[in-house]
Order: C-alpha cells, then sequence, then structure tokens
C-alpha cells in the first residue's frame, strides 16, 4: 500500500479526536476536510500544522476574507487543486462574491504575467525600493 | 549585448512616451519604475502590459490595499525579488502596515506549506467542494 | 488525436524494447511503470532518461531509500501528481515507514514556508553562508 | 522605508529575546542568522516559525542530516537564494560531504526533469500507485 | 456553491457572446473551448485575456507555432494540466510533429533539471552576460 | 566553507579536463561558463550534464534557436537568473532579435498569466484534449 490513507474519527485515538474536536467546535462544522483526515495519519503533524492553521486565519489587522482570498492566491499560483477547492470554498463562506472572485482571480494572472516579464528583463530593484 | 536595456523618457519614441506619460498622471509620479522602462523595448508589450494592469489593479469590489497585498502574495511565492520589492512599496503607500504585513507573510508562508502537504498526502477533494 | 499514447513491450522496435528489459531486469519487476511507456514515444529521450536515471539512483553516498525521499521532496514541492505517486511507492519499497514520510512532509511543508518568508522579508545572506 | 529591517538582539523587546536565547542555546550559537532577524518584526511570527522549525528539524526517524538535504532540495527547486545558503551550510554542519553535494543535486536536478517529463507527456498513475 | 460554472452561448449576455463569436470567427472552430466558458463568468476579464491572447499569439516576427512550443514549454513547467492539454493540441494543429514534441519535451526537461543545478551550485553569472 | 567553489582548467583533473575540450571545440569557445565550472565538482554529474545538454541542444527537427528560446522561457518562468543571463546569450548568438525577444518574453507572461487562470476556475479539459 503506497496511497496515504484517511483516518475518520469513530477510528482516530485520542490526540487526533482532540484536534477533530477543536476544529469541529472552532468551525462549528460536522466533520472536518480530507485534509485533516489525511494529516491525522502523523498526530505531531496534524497538531502543528492545526495549531498553526487556527492562529494565523483568525481574525486579526486583516480580517477573514482577505486572509482566505491570499490563501486563495497562493494556491493558484502553486496549482494546488485540493487547496484551491477548499479555499475558495472557505473565502465565498467568509463573504467573497462572483465579482470579488473575478478580481482575485484578474491580480492573480495579472502578477504571474509581470512577475515573469521582470525577470525575463531582468530589471533591477530601483533604488526607492532599497530603503 | 546579451542585457537588455532601459529606455528613458528623453531617449523613447513617442508610442512609448504616450505609456510613460499615462503611468506619471495616473500614479502622480516624477518617473516610471524600472520594470516600465525594460518594457519599453518592445512597445506593443509595454502599451498591453500598462493597459491590463491599470484597469486590473484600479479600485472594484476588492480596494487597492487588498489588490496590492494580493500581488506581492504571488510575487512572494514565485520568488520573484523585483516584484516583492515594487510591490510591497506600493502596499505601503496603499497603507498596509508593519502589522499588516506581518499578518499577510504567516498566511502566504501557512498556504505554501499545506498546499504541500495537500500534494504529498494526496488528499482527494471533498464532495462539498465539487459542487 | 493531440493525448500522448503509451507503448507496450509487444508493440515497442527494438530501441525500446531494449531499454524496457533493462528497466524491468534493473528493478526485478514484470512491466515498466507508465511513465516509461509514454516516454518511449521518443526513443532518443527514453535512453537518455533510464540511463541518467539508472546512474543517478543507484546506491553511493547516499543511500536509495534517502535519495527517493528527496525525490518526493521535490515531486511534492512541484505538485507532479503522477511523480509523488510512483516515488512515494518506491521510497516504501525502500523502506520509508508511516513515520518516516509524516517527518518528510513536515520537512517539506517547513521548507516551503520559511522559503516565503525568506523571499517576503528580503532577508540578505548572512556574510557566514558566502564563504 | 519599504524594506524590512532587520532587530538586533541589543534593541530587541523581550518576547523577541526569548526566542533569540532559545535559538542560540539550540544551535549552541554566538548570534542568531538573519532570518531569524528579520521575522523579529512581527514578534508571533517569529515564535511560531521557531517552535516549528526547532520541533521539525529536530532528530527524529529521520537525522538530521537528512532532514537538512531534504531542505536544501525543495529551497534549491524553489530557488530560495537564502534558504539554499543557509541549509546547505547546515546540512555541511551536519556532515553533508562534497560528495553527498554532488549526489544530492543530482537528485534534485533529475527530478526537476523527470517531473515536467511526467507533466508534459500526461503519465496516467499506474493502477499499482493508487492502492 | 464554490464551484465555478460555465456559460454556454445560448445563456451568455451581449458582452460574452461578441467575444465567443470573435474566438470562433478567428480560429473558425463551432465553439469555444472550456476556458473561455469558465472565464465568462467575469466578462472584462474574458475580454481583456481574449483581446491579449489574440494578439500575442497572432503571427509576428515567430510564428504561431513557435508561440504555441513555446506556450506548452511554460505549461509543462508550472504543471497546469488544462493547458497543457490545450495548447499541445493547438501546437499540433499548427504543424508540431510527434518527433518535434520529443525534442521540446526533452529541452522542457533539460532546462529544468539545469535550472537546479545553477541554483544549487549558487553559480555566479559570467561578467560577459551581464553586459 | 560552504559557498560551492568553481574549478578553472588548470587544476581540473583529467576526466573534467577533457569535458571542458569538449566544451570548447563544440562550441568554438576559449572558456567554458561558470555553470560549468561550479558542476565540476562532481565529475560524474559534470560528465552526464553535458552530455546530455550537447544532445538534446543540438540540431534536430527544431532548430537551436527555437531549442534556446524554449529554454529561455523555462528559465524565465523558474526565475532562474543565471540561466535567464546564459541562455538568453545563446539565444542571441543564435539569431534572436530583439522583435522576437519581446515577443518571446509576451507569450511567457501570457501563457503563466492564463495557466493561473484556468487553475482558478477548476477548467475541466475539454473532451476533445483527451484523444
Amino acid at each position: 500500500m503506497s496511497r496515504p490513507q484517511p483516518i475518520e474519527y469513530s477510528e482516530a485515538p485520542p490526540r487526533v479526536r482532540a484536534v477533530f474536536d477543536d476544529i469541529k467546535r472552532t468551525r462549528n462544522v460536522e466533520d472536518v476536510n480530507n485534509f485533516w483526515k489525511y494529516l491525522a495519519a502523523d498526530p505531531a503533524l496534524l497538531e502543528r500544522t492545526w495549531t498553526s492553521v487556527k492562529e494565523v486565519m483568525s481574525p486579526g489587522v486583516l480580517d477573514p476574507l482577505v486572509k482566505e482570498m491570499i490563501y486563495v492566491a497562493v494556491s493558484v499560483t502553486n496549482g494546488c487543486a485540493y487547496c484551491i477547492a477548499s479555499h475558495t470554498a472557505s473565502a465565498r463562506k467568509a463573504g467573497m462574491t462572483e465579482a470579488m472572485f473575478g478580481e482575485l482571480m484578474a491580480v492573480v494572472g495579472m502578477a504571474n504575467e509581470t512577475n515573469r516579464l521582470a525577470n525575463g528583463y531582468r530589471v533591477p530593484i530601483d533604488a526607492a525600493f532599497e530603503k
């Protein structure tokens, strides 16, 4: 067997259940997403990842919607199909409209284009940006 | 000579000057950044890129600060040094504080990490995200 | 027809068969993986790729398990679904346990995160690393 | 000012100093690397990143040298100049010889090549890897 | 509903129909590809993207076949499954033979490999390339 | 010492000299580029890489200029500064004009943009591309 397997709540050891419970409570959902069920194969990794995600994605000086859109921007740039699907859903839940998604995609596309133009033309950084 | 060369306003042909003038007017700056001076080697590319950037980055349902932070998120993910420098400057100009930059970096870092965990564990997309 | 097609042993020209035979002998398997069947469309590419893979992945100062885990780390970072699946299988065959896979993923995730933090904060290389 | 600035120990607030002290103690070094001085601009990010790095990179079922080489593999694939420099240094400190570095590079190069061949030929995942 | 939905010609608003009509006329096809049906959710993005693609991919000093192969090279490097499929088809339509595809893949693979060797060995740019 | 060091011809062992001689003869140059001097630290890697590059980049059904432009397209997409510099120089030597470079950059930029739009909109592959 080479393919990683998910761990369901019913078969999870106590340390994994504690994380699943916290995810369900924090997000007010009935079950955790597949992502967490697969990470559960390594309880230390699951715990550390959830603790960080919970801290990073909670409201701060940036609101949750902006954070979710930034997450989508990174996932689209990396081409991570799972993360695009899950964080687009989270962003919509946090209030992203169809029009906002369109503008998000436009900026992500444009940034990926101009990143390469800057690379290809070997543009030196302006002195003003070095301060 | 293999390295692309910048084109300064004083030596620019009329088609390039028209774009430079529009950038200076739109952004209320005295000179255009190096990026535009290098693209000017190909006036059609310069024109098309500026027209798109101007349209995409102007205020819409997403405000300019959010757009600039998304631009930074993509540039950091791609490792484009020029674009990180220039769009971090633009984001600060648009109101990004030190605390906002810290949260932006935290989300970008976390997204890059979990994108790979989803890849490595070969996590299948939840049925709920396929609708 | 735009999609590349695999070439099975029974229909393979002699030059391709020779490579397939060497792969089967070297790895002690009954059939080659899809990867080789698709590369077989270009016998020169097939030959060169197999010769290099055979040389690079054979035991050296690094043992085969470490090499396979490095292969997985790169494939996960690039998001290559085929390579993640095939090299995770190879790594398990070479002795990678579930616990080792978990630590491998943890390092890969962490490295992808800190790579972006270093980019975003524009951290200059320490003098000590330049020597 | 748009460029992030490092925070030196002498000017660091107590929360940052505590992290710097732990890094110095754990790694038995006189000063922390630039990476930590820049992250210090956001104490929460600094703390969380160091806690994770410390946990992930400590000896486990994989030894520290293997972990450092995996870190280098990811950093080289992403083209993060800072991380390549710092983790190559860490790997050498952990025992990586010149010959090991050569084999590491060979595997990383080969994996990056075959990842794209698998993409380009649209190779379907073998049934054996789906179990 | 989190998954973007395609917009078919029959249900498209006038602004989208105008773009679809121009694509069909320019490419002499009976229907547009899925890519355009999905972008149609944001008419401004659809219009801008089509205008740019039409201009960039039309014959210039580089012929359309070369441009399509460059498109494939980028898409394979980024691992964009949709774009690999669609632009390989376009390249074949523009005259790419099986042998040309094999050489294209060989160069793309090799470039992805040597890009990482240059990164890993931290090779400084030769003075001759800086002029 | 953590930074890789170049090996000059005068200090190179016979196996490395043989490769350097072949590069100089094949390319009709007085000295090899830095890339080869750094790879020389691992003679097996140097030999294998040169053999492959020589074979892949020699004239085939694609001419050398097209191959060099594909190399640049990949290097720009990956953001490999060394490879962008060296292969842009090679492409110019092989006949790439300023206008061709401009069109190359335009296609590379556009492909990087649309790759992400296809990712973000989760566009399914058209049935016609699956045959």
